[in-house]
Parts: C-alpha cells; structure tokens; sequence
C-alpha cells in the first residue's frame, strides 16, 4: 500500500503525492495503457452490451478503506473496458477522430504533474505565455493573417478552450453584448443568428444558451449544386427579409468540414455579405481545419481575413488528445469585454492577457504545454504527414467504392471523411421502392448492411439520414488506421453487402 | 527518435503511437514529474518574471521537424518550470488549492489513454456509466437525499463537467428556459437573479452569458452578525420588491464556502424562500462542499432537500486534479430539455443516460475513471482523513494568529481559509488613520506584509479588499502542506511583520 496509512498509525501520515509509490504505480498504469493500444485491433470496435451491464456490476457505495493500484487495474480489464467503444481502435471510422498520440498523451501528463492555474497572468506566467506562443505557433502554419495573432503588435490573438461549444458560445455572448450596447439591452428578442442546415447544432445550442429565441436561429438550407456549402445569395436574402422585419442580424457561422458531409462554406463570399451587414462572422473549422496546415487545403481558408473569429479542434485531427480547441480572434476587445469579470484577489496585470476574460469559466487546464509537446515532438512535417495519410487512405477507400456498381458516392470527399450508400437501380427486389420511415429502398438497404457490419465487431461506422436518403459516414482518423486495415474494412462491406444482396451473388 | 520517419524513408511510417517509444518517453516524463514535486518545496512559489520573460525565448514558429523527448523537457526544465506559480508548492496558500494527487494523476493517464467520447450512452456505455455510479458514490458520501441520485429511481442524477461555471450556466439556462417556457420567451428581460455579495463572480457571469440583463443580476449585501450569509429575510424583500415592479424572480445562488471568507448560506431557510417564490435554487458548494463528506461539516448542507441543483469541484478538495466539477439535479429533465441536441448521428439509446444533454459541449473527457481511480485508491478514510488534516491545520494557524495580539481574525474560520489582518490598535504611527486607496493604516500595512512574504517566495498568500479593510487569505490545502510548512509560514510572517513595524520589537 504504499504510503497510505494503516488505520490509527499516526507514523504514517497520508500522503497523496508520494514519489516511490507514484513511480511504481505509473509504470503500472503506463504498462495498462501499452498493452490496450496492442490489443486495440482485435477488440470489437463497439461493446455488446446493455444498458445497466456496468451498474449492475459495482458496489453501491465508494470503498471506505483504500484499495490497490491493482485490484483497481483489474477491474478496468475485466469490468469497464469490455464496456467501452474504442475511439481509438484502427476500425474506428464513425465519427471524427479522437486523435490520441503519445505525445498527446505525454502532454496530458505533464499538464497534470505541473497542475498549475493560468487563469491571469499572475496566477502562472509561463502557462498563459507558452499559450500565447502555441496559439501564434499555429496561426502561423494555418497561415493566418498576422491580425489574428499576439506577435507583431496586430492586436489579435488567440486562446485553448475545452471544445468547439465553448467557442462558439463565448464568440456569440461577445456578438451579443457588442450589438445590444448600440442598440439597448432590451432588444435581445430581436437578434437573428445565421448558419446552414449542414452546420453543427452547437450553433443552435449556444445560440440558445445566450438567449437568442429559437426562432431567430436561422438555419438556410444548402443545395447539393454549392456542394452543400452557405449560399451567399441565400445569406443576403434571409437578412434583408429580416432587416425589413424589424429584426437584427448580428452572428453568422460559416464550416469547413462540416459533420454529415465535410462540406465547406465559401468564405470569402460570405465574409463580404457578413461585413456588409456588420455581422460577427465566426468559422467553426472544427475537423477541417487541422488540414489546412498543408497548403493543398490552404484555399479553405481564403478570405479568412474578413472573419472575426475561427476555431478549431486540435483534440480532432492534430494528435491532441482531449480536450483543446483554438480559437483566434482578430478584435479580442470585445471577447474580453463580455467575459471579464473582476474580483479583488484576482487582478490582472492590466499589460498581460488573462486568460479568464477569454473563456467560460474561471479555472482553466494547461492545455498549452500539451499543445507545445505535440508541436516540438512531432514537427510541422509529421503532423503533414499524418494530416495526408488519412486523406490518402480515404481517398483509396473511395476510389474502391466507385469502383463497385453496386454503391454510389453521395457528396465528393474533401478531407477524410466518405459518404456512401447502395445504389441498385435496375435490381428487381429494391428499384426505386419506399421502404419503411420513408427512405428510399437503397437507404433502407444501406442502414441495413452498416447494421451488419457494426455488429460484426470489427469496423465501426456511423450514417445519417438526409430526406429520403440515408448513407454511411466513413472517417479515416485513427492514428492507428493503416491501409490494411481500410483494405479489411472494404472486404467486410462486401461480404455483408452480399449477405443482404444474395441474388446478385 | 524510435518510431518517426525519417524524411522520404517509405519503410517506416509516422506512428504516433509507438509503444515501445511510449514506454521509454512516459519514465522521462514521469520521472520529470517526481523530481518536480521533490523539488517543490524549495523554489519560490511565485516566479520572479517580468512580462514577455518567455515568449521572448521561444522561436516564433514551430519547429518543422521532430525534437527528442530530452529536449524539450530540458527546455520545460529550463525555460518554462522557472516562469510557473507553484500551485502543488507545500507553501502555496493564495487560493482554493487545485489538489493534485497520485490517483488524481494516474486517473488522468487513464483519461487520456483510452480516449473514449461519452456523448451518448451508446457512444461508450462503460463512460456513461461509470459516472452514473460515480456521481451517486459521492452523493452518498455527501448523504445527499436519494431524490439526487440515479440508483433507487428516485428520478434524479448527476454529471460530471469542467467547472463550477459551466454548472452555474447550465443551471441559470435549465431555469430560464422552464419560466420562459412559462411566460413566453420574449420575457427574458424580466427575469431577476439572486445571489449575495459574497457569491463567486461565476454567478454573475453565466447570468450575463445566459442573457439576463445586468441590472436584473441582484447582489444582496451581507453583514457580520450573519455571517456573511444570505439573509433569507433580506432575500424575501428582494423578490417581494421586485415581483411589485413586475419582474419576474426565477434564480438563486447560495454558497457552501464562499472565496472570500468561507462563508456559508443558510441553505434551509433560503430553500424556503426558493419554494415560496418557485425560484430555481443552486447551491455552489465548490470549495465546501468536499468537507460534507465528514460528519462534523455535513450540518451545513441541512436543508439541500429543498435545493434544485448543488455543484461541487472534486479539483479543488478532492485530490482530483483538474478538471471535475460534480453537478446533481433533484430533477434533470429540466436541465435537459434545455441542453438536448438531437442529430440523426447521435441518435441516443432512449433507456439510458446521454451526457451531451446534461452539460454544454458535445465532446467530454472520460473524468469518470479518474474520479473512480481517486475513490478507490484512498478510499473514503483516507479522503476524510486528508480534509480532517487540513483542517487541524488551518485551525493550529489560526490560534497562532489569534494568540499574537498584532493581529486579528477577521471572520471565524469555517474551514482550512484562515482570514486574518494585522491589528495595532493603540500603535501611534498607524492607529486609525487613514491610508492610500481609503484602507484603513492596518489594511494598509496588511498589505504591505502580504506583499513581503509572498516576495520572498517562500510562502503564497492572497489578499481581499472588503470596504475600508485589507485581508490576508491563507488556505491550507495544497496535497503537500504538512505542519511544519504550517509553522515556517508563521515564523516567516513574524519576521516579515517585525520589519514593517520595527518600533514593536
């Protein structure tokens, strides 16, 4: 046991942080976390569970007395483990990533070991200034403009937050109470958010969250002939209906790389509609934006310049582990005036950035020196290099599925995510039938084998359901895919497609 | 450099999760970590460090290819651990501590090595529940009422998010939405929320971020000879005033431990009021609230039956490092029906619990395993035992303070935050007169002391300015503070207060 006490052994005080015992048990813990990266790929992706399977199993009160690293251990082997879906698994493909790395990891740890709070200047100097440097560091490999960074005087700058929510709600209260000041704080009823029927719904959940009416929160419908992406005719039109209705827009959120179909928002068109109408223009570029560290994806970014703010999610696709998402802001002034909040014991230095004035809460992780490991460990280059090897292999993934008649590809792929579905036209049993919900009957058949192939095991895939149509969504994003494995995923589709189409055998 | 490429070799790819190079980075990091913490003890807590100290030693790009393990935790060494305030130090005493431990640490490498999403129940049911059983252990330790938790279908539950702010914005948006939902939602501008002068600015902050107008966020002043606790009394003039100018009451904060001087509401007798008036009610136990977990505090969470809603930071008290913020609701579908975000893709299971509709982001880290890893390894004894500790303590600080008639206890201390300034009545330079900033001369001189100690970087205290008077606030609760950093402190402040007042020698 280490230096935990026995019971009424005044010698042995408790001591929580005692190095022997915490060397000890970190090998032990590491040596559990090696051996599960080793076993990933032969663990069914997703658990055969049900609900209550975990509950059942635990006691009903925490353990008065303490117990062993090992016994603890065992229990996250035998009891959670086999309960959980393993986002890291190399069959991995229904959601955007989780991008674990052991630098990522490495990072955690020390952010946890160093345990500091940067919430001012003051309450940890090098904590909000490596954050300072990061934020720079990536603005300058996404190429930003020098606007949106702390180096070079332009007065901008950026911030680690826990998640694209996060951002988008903070970049809406501070579009809020920049409006409302020039035109009264009653007139919130009157505010009007703009977004797509692709973008995410963090969009309608902090709109709400800030007080916008439902109503107000306009999603404009996309059109397959964009790609998908915001109009920005569409955009002009939904506002100046809404300026002769007495109403005021003030927010617009444009995506690159958007959940359903990692589409992209055109913008520099729709920047000049938001500027023309002075609305905060806020890009969530959540998974896509990671790519636009290599310049062949740069060209998203075009007219970025004319955008008030952007985030993105280095915990998605740039090796990170949870949780970090940047945010950059061009005009920081009116983040900080909606979120800072004063309080005696905790004065700023009035010269440094306090962090606490650029986010939700008060108390914040260093997230930043897990951000600087990943950097330095890995470099521009590898991070390069794992960005393009999951577009390659998506790439290869979808040239396999055009290749087989029996499927078609529902949106062109951008990043790393492909959409497909069945397309039998001209088989007798399915054609253009209705099946059940109303989908389609290819949709029908289409839930059907991803059915199959999840509850198989050994390749997890998500899918979704737009009008009549439903297709799959495979994401290439694990750090541990190889090809062979998106070879085994393209077999197994196969062979379950031909259990559910046996007459075309 | 084990596993990374080198440029241009085909033969051996990028793998950001190397095992082997895992196990051989995660001892250099580890070992990096003891050796912190053995070396705590000695530096100054605070950094001695003028703005731009590190930005100006870091390159302004990240470097394009791969650096070693060694040296970047050489430049962590060198570079950054100079520039930390050390909030793990034993004689770091300014703030509510961010208690670090050994399970809190390895809990976190749990965390962040399976890297699982819980968002839904189905997207990794072992996360979802394990923190349905960890959240009712502590409700247990806590004797909360069976109304707040999931086990024995009393309808309630709780969540775990990132901090006592998100569970206040949460709360505030549940609450909102419930009255509008009643009165209309173009009423959001009538809504009033209470909370005292002594409330964490966090409830201000949400209340804004939720868009409740200033003016409508009401701090109801306290007074010594209740404790600086809410006076329900007060509290039922408040709500009777405002109902008569036609606003519309809808949200109350109490507090179990407040920042400034650890002081508690009467959680009953305000209950009550809430009921009388059907405000919603959350209690912020973040720092307080851990100590309920003894016996001898559990008195003041007398009445929580009445309470809506109660949050607790387990980073704080717990030995849980950062982030975890518990958060328990008598009734969550109102807190869900606020939160629910509906996507084809994120289909929920129904039965069970989705904890993206419980707290604002989709994404969350797996906090369960850590707070699971803490309960285990130490056990309920041992927590209690580390509370009890700091509390013995705190309490052996005080009577020093106390017994040296220089000083004054300027609020009895309720748990380890001992507030105190000095007292020289009769001394004729100082006496009564007034100082700069209108401090009374011992504010003044109070100050003047704090800022020696905390100059000499031995010891880390905080200070608050409460109308003409300056305190020092000195909490006991870093997870390496034993008796003798206790004694060092007050010997360190003597020698400090003899060479401000040297005519007393």
């Amino acid at each position: 046991m280490g230096s935990l006490p026995s019971p009424h052994d005044p010698s042995n005080a408790f001591n929580p942080m005692d190095v022997a015992e915490l060397s000890i048990e970190s090998r032990l813990v590491m040596d559990f976390i090696t051996q599960y990266y080793q076993t990933l790929e032969t663990r069914p992706v997703q658990p055969r569970v049900k609900p209550g399977f975990l509950t059942g199993q635990l006691p009903e009160k925490a353990p008065f007395h303490a117990e062993s690293m090992e016994e603890i251990l065992s229990d996250v082997s035998e009891k959670i483990v086999p309960g959980l879906t393993h986002w890291q698994s190399p069959n991995f493909h229904a959601y955007f990533p989780a991008s674990s790395s052991n630098a990522g990891l490495l990072g955690e740890m020390l952010c946890s070991g160093l345990s500091v709070i940067g919430f001012t200047w003051n309450s940890s100097p090098a904590a909000t200034e490596l954050e300072n440097v990061v934020v720079d560091w990536l603005a300058d490999m996404l190429n930003l403009p020098p606007s949106f960074r702390f180096s070079g005087g332009g007065g901008g700058g950026g911030v680690l937050q826990s998640n694209t929510c996060e951002a988008v709600l903070c970049t809406l209260a501070a579009a809020r109470d920049k409006v409302l000041e020039r035109i009264g704080d009653d007139k919130i009823n009157k505010l009007v958010a703009y977004c797509s029927d692709q973008t995410h719904f963090t969009l309608h959940k902090g709109a709400k969250l800030i007080g916008i009416r439902r109503a107000n929160i306009k999603s404009i419908g996309t059109r397959r002939e964009n790609g998908f992406g915001l109009c920005p005719n569409d955009l002009r039109n939904a506002i100046t209906g809404d300026l002769e209705a007495g109403l005021v827009p003030f927010y617009l959120c444009g995506t690159i790389g958007t959940t359903a179909l990692g589409a992209v928002d055109p913008i520099k068109e729709l920047g000049k509609v938001a500027r023309e109408f002075d609305l905060w223009f806020h890009i969530d570029a959540a998974y896509g934006g990671s790519a636009c560290i290599c310049p062949e994806f740069r060209h998203y970014l075009d007219g970025v310049e004319l955008v008030d703010s952007i985030s993105m999610n280095a915990h998605k696709w740039l090796l990170s582990n949870l949780d970090c998402c940047f945010l950059w802001l061009q005009n920081p002034k009116c983040l900080i005036q909606c979120l800072a909040a004063e309080a005696e014991f905790l004065k700023g230095s009035g010269e440094m950035v306090d962090y606490k004035d650029w986010q939700i809460s008060l108390s914040r992780r260093f997230r930043a020196i897990k951000m600087w490991m990943v950097f330095r460990r890995y470099g521009v280059s590898n991070l390069m290099e794992h960005i393009r090897s999951d577009v390659s292999m998506a790439a290869r993934f979808e040239e396999m599925v055009s290749a087989d008649d029996r499927f078609e590809i529902v949106f062109p792929r951008k990043f790393a995510l492909v959409c497909f579905k069945l397309n039998t036209k001209g088989s007798v049993q399915h054609g253009e039938d209705d099946g059940e919900d109303g989908l389609d009957g290819d949709s029908v058949l289409t839930r059907e084998l991803m059915g199959r192939v999840n509850s198989s095991g050994k390749a997890y895939l998500s899918g979704v359901e737009m009008g009549r149509i439903f297709f799959i969504r495979c994401v290439i994003g694990s750090s541990l895919t190889e090809e062979r494995h998106v070879d085994n995923l393209w077999n197994l589709i196969q062979e379950k497609t031909q259990s559910i189409m046996p007459c075309r055998a």
